[in-house]
């Protein structure tokens, strides 16, 4: 009997990855790696057109190449049951009504190409949009991000007429993909949710952005087919078998069944640059005051899945080492500070910090705040201000989970995924004392990729269902991390003092001046309107 | 005409210095150093008797052995009219009542010796008598610190009953010394009334400290003689001449005639290790809430001296440079952060600290208080955080102008002093800037040292009162830093944060539970009762 095997394409903001997975054992055959050609562009265009601040553009054509590649690397020869994929979200582009990349046809203008998630210059017009309000942002605290798919729509609507009215589709990168491997037009409900404010009952939301309903299309939910890989893309990659494509999911989501989330319950923190956390759940429960949004079926089947976040989490460890090294290389400080770290108790540093070095997600979606250290005197040691930012991203973490338990749900589970989960045992062992339950570290390699493996076997149905996609190719050893009970202790009462101190009008107060005071430095923002 | 000499002796704490100035030019002829031979004791005594923490002693005989080789080095064989001397205080010990110092007789008990300033294991001493109070707390905000005499008197009745007994006098070093040189127990104004609660007409409280009363003598003012240098000590030094030994000077009051500080409406501020500010007035008037002390007579003649201070200022930066070091030493640190610090503009490191880095002394008298740093992001530098600690010096400084201003006070002029403030332009200027007003640095060597010739001057009558005493021995050119316009704008900005986050009651209660979490590594101390 032949082996067959599936796919798992992870689409991140500077590279692709992908894994090979046999497909009866899920065995992790290989994986491979390419960068974008053309990486984040921030500064300029390809042809040298600049580029003005907070902008964060990519390259479609870049998408194709990484994809020609890693199939090719993966998969030729090789009967190829299913390719599932995470893609980077929202980063929608403009194309034609056949899904030619607008950016083929209009290279030396900036609203023709791909608007990475990390685009910040839409903010205006999501604080325009956000100031109307409407319906469609309620299971979404009452506010979008300048990050999303709207405010994008309308920037391009409101800056670059000619290219809005040429763009026959706005569409996400990671539909686009799909688009171009099976050949068919098949939109993912995670993207449409979560970055675009679709629902089931009342589709798109209306009037927001001149011509926009045009250019999108009805969403499928994740785990079903797009369509086969086409014949196009089979003599390009050498791809054979069913080669089921499955419809697209966010990365920080599709990583679900790869760590074994799954079910209800389930908390996923994506401990990354900034931090993601995912709390399933069956039933609907109205968005707790703070947390992001919520939406069913775009991450797993059947499942309400709430989003929460923290603006900076492994950055700012890096922000500290880089500041302040403590060896020849970065890798080398923050083994240093780690080992040095570990040695000192809880509250022995005498220390508490507010996380906020990137601004606060959860729960005051204020990207103007900013970190906050207290307690320092004469015998305060650069270690001792290290691990008070680890515990400050762990009291970080423990502000969601507190605003989830307030709202009653319930959290079964608590799984960290990521390279500092796995690299950082001190900070995992912190994150289980402050929160003061056990937290699992899976042991799994490239599980972003692994996770859209799976989506890709349940949609081609090899699998019956998420649960047993996950069985088959998830990680299959957690490593458990227990809360000390007297560290607990010593954590509750710091926990408070950081509390206390994010309720604290003249700290808020300090840090908008302090911004303020930082935005006089820079060219004005105008104020956006939309129609 | 044989030329005739005035010396000044400034005890420090860790060593004694002598200038040798000419009496009728005021030229400063020679300076000598000597650091006393046992240092200060913090760990155990001479044979090894071990102190317990926050014990900080020292050993009387070190100060005759400084002033014998001073004294012989710039005076031998030379007519000297005055000698004058300030002494850190307060820095009392027992003695008998021929003034032989009790640590001779007891070489192995603590309490036997120099309580230095910086001893605070009286501190609970301190809050016994606080808490019971009295008029004589009137002119001092109602708070005794732990550092001055009377909470060290119960400290040794409370817990050396046998050296109280043995105590024919309890004294302050400085007092002492006199004593030594002339054989006249000749006390201080200054003495008795900053570190005593002395007053004119209340004398010394009663009824603190069992047996006080009779270990204490009637202090007099500052600028009169105690006596001649006896025969036994011109024996020792080879010193000639009148040798009027003048009434000792509190250290950090005794510098004001060296620095042209001798009229009413001058604000010093002798930024050192910590700062102390001193405002001299005419009139009486109420101490304005947060200001540590008055009295008059006690450091320039017939003027009220207002007493303030922060307990960290030059320590805090020290702190800095030696947790994150930017060169191969300290100093070489101290260049290069000024040196970057210097290129900044004012609020352009967005960030705002409260500068209790050893707690706070003026407005809130609390040393349980500690730093705070608001406005950290992963943009933030080292540099801008050292800069951010320049600045809230300086905004601790204004804290206390404002409140003398807030009490009616006219301040006509601000001297910076100390090596501090002729070292670190940038300190300086930033001051101006955040007092909107020119601040001045005096040209002038060993300050402390010739103010404590100009009141051997004035006790002699070489010179007819501070004013001229200052003209002829005082620093003739000073350095003014003028306010820049649009820095001192910025700066009331952000002074206007610093005083709001002063005032958060979620910040000091996180500062306090991070102290008290603090106290829990250590053993704990007794609260202590006095009768």
């Amino acid at each position: 009997m032949t082996a067959t095997y599936v796919i798992g394409l992870d689409y991140g903001t500077g590279s692709a990855r992908g894994v090979l997975l046999d497909a009866a054992t899920g065995e992790q055959i290989g994986s491979h790696t390419h960068a974008y050609r053309h990486d984040v562009m921030t500064q300029s265009l390809l042809d040298g057109t600049p580029l003005q601040r907070s902008w964060a553009l990519q390259n479609a054509a870049d998408y194709l190449d990484a994809a020609e590649e890693i199939l090719g690397v993966l998969g030729r020869g090789r009967v190829i049951e299913s390719i599932g994929l995470g893609f980077s979200a929202s980063s929608p582009m403009p194309t034609t009504t056949d899904g030619t990349a607008l950016s083929e046809l209009h290279p030396g203008e900036p609203h023709a190409y791909v608007k990475l998630w990390k685009h910040r210059a839409a903010q205006p017009y999501a604080d325009a949009i956000n100031r109307v309000g409407g319906s469609f942002l309620r299971n979404f605290g009452g506010k979008l991000s300048g990050e999303w798919l709207l405010p994008k729509a309308a920037q391009i609507a409101g800056e670059a007429p000619h290219i809005w009215g040429a763009a026959g589709r706005f569409i996400e990168s990671g539909d686009w993909l799909v688009w171009q491997l099976t050949g068919r037009e098949v939109r993912s409900l995670g993207f449409a949710a979560y970055k675009a404010q679709y629902s089931e009952t009342e589709g798109y939301p209306q009037g927001i952005v001149p011509g926009l309903s045009e250019k999108l299309s009805v969403p499928h939910r994740i785990g079903t087919p797009a369509g086969s890989l086409s014949e196009a893309w089979r003599a390009r990659t050498g791809v054979g078998g069913r080669a089921i494509v499955a419809v697209a999911v966010i990365d920080s989501h599709v990583v679900l069944p790869a760590v074994g989330a799954v079910s209800s319950g389930c908390l996923v923190g994506a401990l990354g640059t900034s931090a993601v956390y995912l709390l399933l759940n069956e039933q609907f429960r109205p968005l707790p005051p703070g947390i992001e949004g919520v939406a069913k079926d775009g991450s797993v089947r059947d499942l309400w899945c709430y989003e929460a976040g923290q603006a900076g989490f492994g950055d700012t460890l890096a922000w500290f080492v880089k500041a302040f090294p403590r060896g020849a290389d970065e890798a080398e400080s923050f083994r240093v500070y780690n080992r040095e770290a570990a040695g000192l108790e809880p509250g022995a540093n005498h220390l508490v910090a507010l996380d906020w070095w990137n601004g606060n997600r959860v729960p005051l979606a204020d990207s103007d705040l900013s970190g906050m250290l207290v307690g320092l005197t004469t015998e305060t040691t650069g270690v001792g201000i290290y691990r008070a930012l680890i515990e400050s991203l762990c009291f970080g973490a423990r502000t969601v989970v507190d605003l989830f338990e307030a709202g009653d749900f319930a959290i079964n589970r608590v799984i960290l995924t990521s390279g500092l989960a796995q690299n950082n045992p001190l900070l995992v062992q912190i994150m289980a004392d402050v929160l003061g339950r056990v937290v699992e570290v899976p042991s799994i390699a490239h599980a972003t990729a692994v996770g859209a493996a799976v989506h890709g076997a349940v949609a081609a149905e090899l699998v019956n269902g998420f649960a047993e996609g996950t069985a088959r190719f998830g990680a299959r050893t957690f490593t458990p991390y227990r809360p000390r009970r007297e560290s607990a202790a010593a954590y509750r009462s710091l926990y408070k003092n950081y509390r206390q101190l994010s309720d604290s009008q003249a700290v808020r107060k300090a840090m908008h001046d302090l911004n303020r005071a930082a935005s006089l430095d820079r060219p004005a923002e105008e104020t956006k309107s939309v129609a």
